[in-house]
């Protein structure tokens, strides 16, 4: 069911049979030991909030939590709700919540915990990521110390399950844009809240078709005659008895979905919904009985992204939780490639197993050194992210460089996911297609995760804002139309040389010190070069054609970046990749061990080399790789390819997930068990003689005894 | 919810907005009519089987057969079965079969009518194809006349659902080895029929977990202690009463799958079953009551292969059906395109329409392109099918031809409609997610057909072994293990220059004509030089790379061949792309409408363009491309891109998909009614001037007249 042509010469690469443990060293390598210290790699994954993500796992690896394939829409929505209740008793998701109403304030932790549900059920994970970090995070950064007392307990408790309004069916990544208003009415003390038009619904709102009994919505306060922008309300969505809909409040169920289906999406709309004056989540701005608003922060653009802020936890998790989809389809079909044979290479030899294929290793090998780039990446963010939320390190350019990261990272990792996902599921042919195996139903479900939370397209280019802006002080006040609307407030008091985005501020101020000619491909210098090279010229590039748009009226200013809009996403994502080297590349120096950090090496190699045969026709056409020295990249692959086989199942054992998560049928070995008992039987029938001749065999036979037929006839 | 940045300068580039019709000349035309013709490009896509696939979409526009959404498999199996029954009272599946028997001998028209149920719903489709497709046409083509009189009643009524039971858990692709036996008892003048161990049992296949009342089984002959290799058998599995199985029959359920869940895919296994002789389908392999084994094909490689040759049906047909679902696909992200607006350019002005934005054209407008090319290279597949198995063209040549252009067609199309459906999928956003904008269901559908009826990888390394064949007489006989299994009987009797394959045998005979130096990349010539050139410079440096393995150990050149695996599939990709871009071309030749012929031409050369961009780094690695001519690539696709942007609907319009074949909420101009009362909404609220000032614009007035205020203060 699956591809193959023939087998790899085993006696000639010096390749091991795939195991559990391998130490052979390949020819070239000069000996030594390259086994990979398995436990001490998978430490290493587990990264700082290694106890939280053990925990985590413990819990994920429970029956309880696990999705159940085949189940409706309903029957899935009600399990996933039971779920939450689960996961409240074991005490799974407060972590992030303040201490002193139970929580533990520890945000990292929080977010490293609950990306591992994933393997349990994704539908759980980001129901959960609805009513805790969407919902509940809403009210806990968004609102003042009193608001928090009151709604925080039943939000934790799940006594008031609740949604995130925010999006808008006409109005998706553009939420300044949103058209619901809330209009103070000082009269009465009271916000009105209005849906104006079709448009302006509430639009794929988690727990909005059923569950939700409360809903942080975000509106256009209207005060006084003046639109202060976008804020948030708590509003009251259902009678917690009858749960019918409040009066005024109506809605809609979004039904099945690509997946997810364990969440109960929907609409929601609004009919002049009283509010209280107070259930304004007031902390970036208010307004007093008078109906006057205050703001600490004066500007109304960098309010509003201020408030948006803590969307960002949204965007590490999703990052968090595609590396670990990830990682469990690569464990799966790796384990099985190592032992499904398939097509032999002559009659009486075994038949080969997938891995040893070059077509099959060049399918999965390369997407497990993304994955390990990409964890380790994560890694990077998750504790960056850890320092701007605990207060350690928060200051404005802190906050900036962690937005930019977790756009940069949760892009590539979601769409990584997807294509993983979707390798591993042909990669394993037939079986990859049954539920019972995983990779299509971690596949539906994370399908969304490259357009929610940010759309990838869209983050991207937030992301190449900032590289803009970084390399020169034009951009940093000019205003693209959508560009300007999306980054707004962002794009003051920028400072250089952040650690997420260090190499740009660095290779800005140092061009040219790259010495091509000595480089080679397969050292880390050399790769460095080459990838940070491309991201510098790039920016320069399009940085320079689009300098003139500071000059231009806005109509021509925005259609001169339209030109450039292709360009400016693949910079985007050419430097995204960057950081993903680099971290893979940081992670290199904290190995002691010799033979993990020299198997490391190659996986980081294979990751530097994919990036660069990927983008192999810019080298090429910018002069930074001769036509001979492209022509070496793809086969320097394939030996990489080879040097790594051996290792390939220690890499996927690393990743530390049991039979409970993974609940893969064919990564269970019974694929295995199922070929020593062919071959036993066949065994027996040769032993025994009793076996059928094959026709072939006898045609053979026959020409022969033809031929010496012939030959000793007279001449 | 989807992506962007801003807008088209639509003032410089001429761009129309979209709509059903247009006819704008862009700048750098020269004017003239460049208008689709719609109806006639409709016409032209419908093919040489028109009024068959007309009154196909007429049966698939009914709701009978639509696609419920959110079953559970056992519901969407009860669903398939009664639209199978809906099908047969609509006359719709029997064009293949004998005159003598009410079917119409078409084997054309029946392919091409039966992909169109694609958009009803796949499973429909697959279903049919298993009973009448597979299990039918299996007794069709390998039985005897009689077995034909006594069966294909029942199988076309429905009366006797089946199955077609080839693949084993232990052997997918490679079909020559599946462990079932059918071993001759001449003392009672019955084949037995037994699975001897676990990897031996049936698996996925259709109609075996329920429906199936009989099958036709592959399993080895075995008689007189002689095994002459797979032979099909027809066998009863269950009672038709009470739906038990037979004795010695035994089978599973496989349950949930990725898709295609309206299918009751299972597992069969068998104990002794015991046939009577005759079921043995004895057209290409016989037995007599003695046991004595005949066949009118000599070479057991070449029997196995020509019994498997009906096969190529299924794969014709994935390749029609991957191209009609591309299509709704196309259609239903291209219409949301022209109509939903996202991020205002300025303040003042509408919002721009996605598809003016340049990274929204790059994502669909390239993946239309393919989507004609592809449409236009199955019509020449499908003539090329009807003419094989009506008889007209049908020598071992043009059976081979068949083959391998059926392989070529069906990865590369299979493949482009998973990434089509994701691309319009992620390109509408939130809402491309939902099921009832139907891309995530296509796509969970047609995941699998990437990987039955042939692996994609498989199929092409198929391709690759003929082009070798074409290239090198080395490359006929040598047998390269897996490969030569695979594609065993087929290296003998190879003649050049077959119409789907001339490409190949001309430019071997032809190296060195191309003029370099004075060809445009937009030129057809030029197109076609680059793409050919590099088809043959592949096959040549594999070629030569291979030689060798034909005078080396089998073991060895087996090794060989897998260091070259990678190289062998990316070659026979580069021929599968290459006559797609033939087949687009010499549609345009067909094309009398000038207008038609203009914009078509613009979007031929964009696939061409759009290939040769994906493959740069080859062209300039191997000096077919100067660094220089490389550079303007990507420009000149962005030139295409805008030109093509406002015939983009008359190009998803000419597919002549309905909304009862869409049915996407978001195609039904839902968006622009909400974008209209939206806008109403505003209008009204400016003309009477009582709608709230936004915050930003009071500040920028406070500003300016502080400025003015301190501008009048003595200086």
């Amino acid at each position: 069911m699956t591809d193959l042509l023939s087998p790899t010469g085993l006696s000639s690469t010096g390749l091991s049979t795939a195991g559990s443990s391998s130490a052979g060293a390949g020819p070239d390598d000069g000996g030594g030991a390259d086994a990979v210290d398995v436990a001490a790699l998978g430490e290493l994954l587990l990264g700082k909030w290694a106890n939280v993500r053990r925990e985590a796992r413990l819990l994920a690896g429970r029956p309880e939590v696990h999705k159940v394939e085949g189940q409706t829409h309903t029957e899935h929505r009600q399990r996933a709700f039971g779920q939450l209740q689960f996961l409240v008793e074991h005490n799974a998701v407060h972590r992030a919540f303040p201490r002193r109403l139970g929580g533990s304030d520890d945000h990292g932790g929080n977010v490293a915990g609950f990306q591992e549900l994933v393997t349990a059920d994704p539908s759980l994970q980001i129901k959960a990521g609805v009513q805790w970090g969407l919902f509940g995070s809403a009210v806990m950064h968004l609102g003042s110390a009193e608001h928090q007392d009151k709604w925080l307990p039943g939000i934790m408790s799940l006594a008031v399950p609740g949604c995130f309004a925010m999006t808008e069916i006409g109005h998706g990544s553009d939420v300044a844009s949103i058209a619901t208003t809330a209009t103070f009415d000082p009269s009465k003390d009271e916000f009105i809240l209005d849906t104006p038009f079709r448009a302006a619904w509430k639009e794929y709102i988690g727990n909005a078709a059923v569950d939700g009994l409360a809903a942080v919505v975000f509106a256009q306060l209207v005060t006084k005659g003046v639109n202060h922008g976008v804020h948030a309300f708590y509003v009251e969505l259902r009678d917690p008895v009858t749960r019918e809909f409040l009066p005024g409040v109506g809605g809609e169920d979004d039904g099945v979905k690509g997946g997810l289906n364990g969440i109960d999406n929907g609409r929601l709309h609004f009919d002049s919904v009283r509010l209280p004056r107070t259930n304004l989540l007031n902390r970036y701005g208010d307004v007093d009985s008078a109906g006057t608003y205050s703001s600490p922060i004066a500007s109304p653009g960098r309010r509003f992204f201020t408030m948006l802020g803590t969307l960002v936890q949204g965007r590490v998790s999703l990052d968090g939780a595609a590396v670990a989809a990830s990682k469990v389809a690569l464990k799966i079909a790796i384990q099985y490639a190592s032992e499904r044979r398939q097509f032999q290479a002559s009659s009486d030899t075994e038949e080969e197993v997938l891995l040893d294929y070059q077509r099959h290793q060049r399918r999965l090998l390369p997407r497990l050194a993304t994955t390990y780039a990409a964890s380790f990446a994560h890694e990077q963010l998750l504790e960056k992210f850890d320092d701007v939320f605990s207060g350690t390190r928060n200051t404005e350019a802190d906050r900036q460089d962690l937005e930019t990261l977790a756009a940069a990272l949760k892009s590539l990792s979601t769409w990584h996911a997807l294509d993983t996902l979707q390798e591993c599921r042909e990669a394993c042919g037939g079986a990859g297609f049954m539920v019972e195996n995983r990779f299509t139903s971690l596949r539906s479900d994370l399908d969304v995760y490259a357009t929610f939370e940010g759309d990838n397209t869209v983050l991207l280019q937030l992301v190449a804002k900032r590289l803009l802006a970084d390399y020169a002080k034009e951009f940093q006040n000019v205003d693209f139309g959508v560009l300007a609307r999306f980054a707004f407030g962002q794009a003051a008091d920028l400072t250089l040389n952040k650690s997420g985005l260090r190499q740009v501020a660095q290779f800005v101020a140092d061009t040219g010190s790259v010495q091509k000619s000595v480089l080679a491909l397969r050292d880390e210098d050399g790769q460095r070069a080459l990838l940070s090279e491309r991201v510098q010229s790039m920016v320069a590039e399009v940085g320079g054609s689009l300098k003139a748009a500071a000059r231009l009226p806005q109509a021509q200013a925005a259609a001169l970046f339209n030109e450039h809009q292709h360009e400016l996403i693949e910079t985007a994502q050419a430097h995204a990749e960057l950081l993903q080297w680099e971290a893979f590349t940081e992670a290199l120096h904290g190995i002691d061990d010799a033979g993990t950090k020299k198997v490391l090496t190659w996986l980081r190699d294979l990751f530097g080399l994919t990036l660069i045969e990927k983008h192999l026709s810019w080298y090429l056409m910018n002069g930074r790789l001769s036509m001979q020295r492209g022509r070496t990249v793809g086969g320097y692959i394939n030996r990489l390819l080879a040097k790594l086989r051996p290792h390939a199942v220690d890499l996927v054992d690393a990743f530390g997930y049991g039979p409970e998560h993974l609940r893969a049928t064919i990564a269970s070995g019974i694929e295995k068990e199922r070929q020593d008992e062919a071959a036993a039987y066949y065994r027996k029938q040769r032993a025994s003689s009793d076996g059928p001749v094959d026709e072939k065999v006898l045609l053979l036979k026959q020409k022969a005894a033809n031929r010496r037929g012939s030959r000793s006839m007279p001449s």
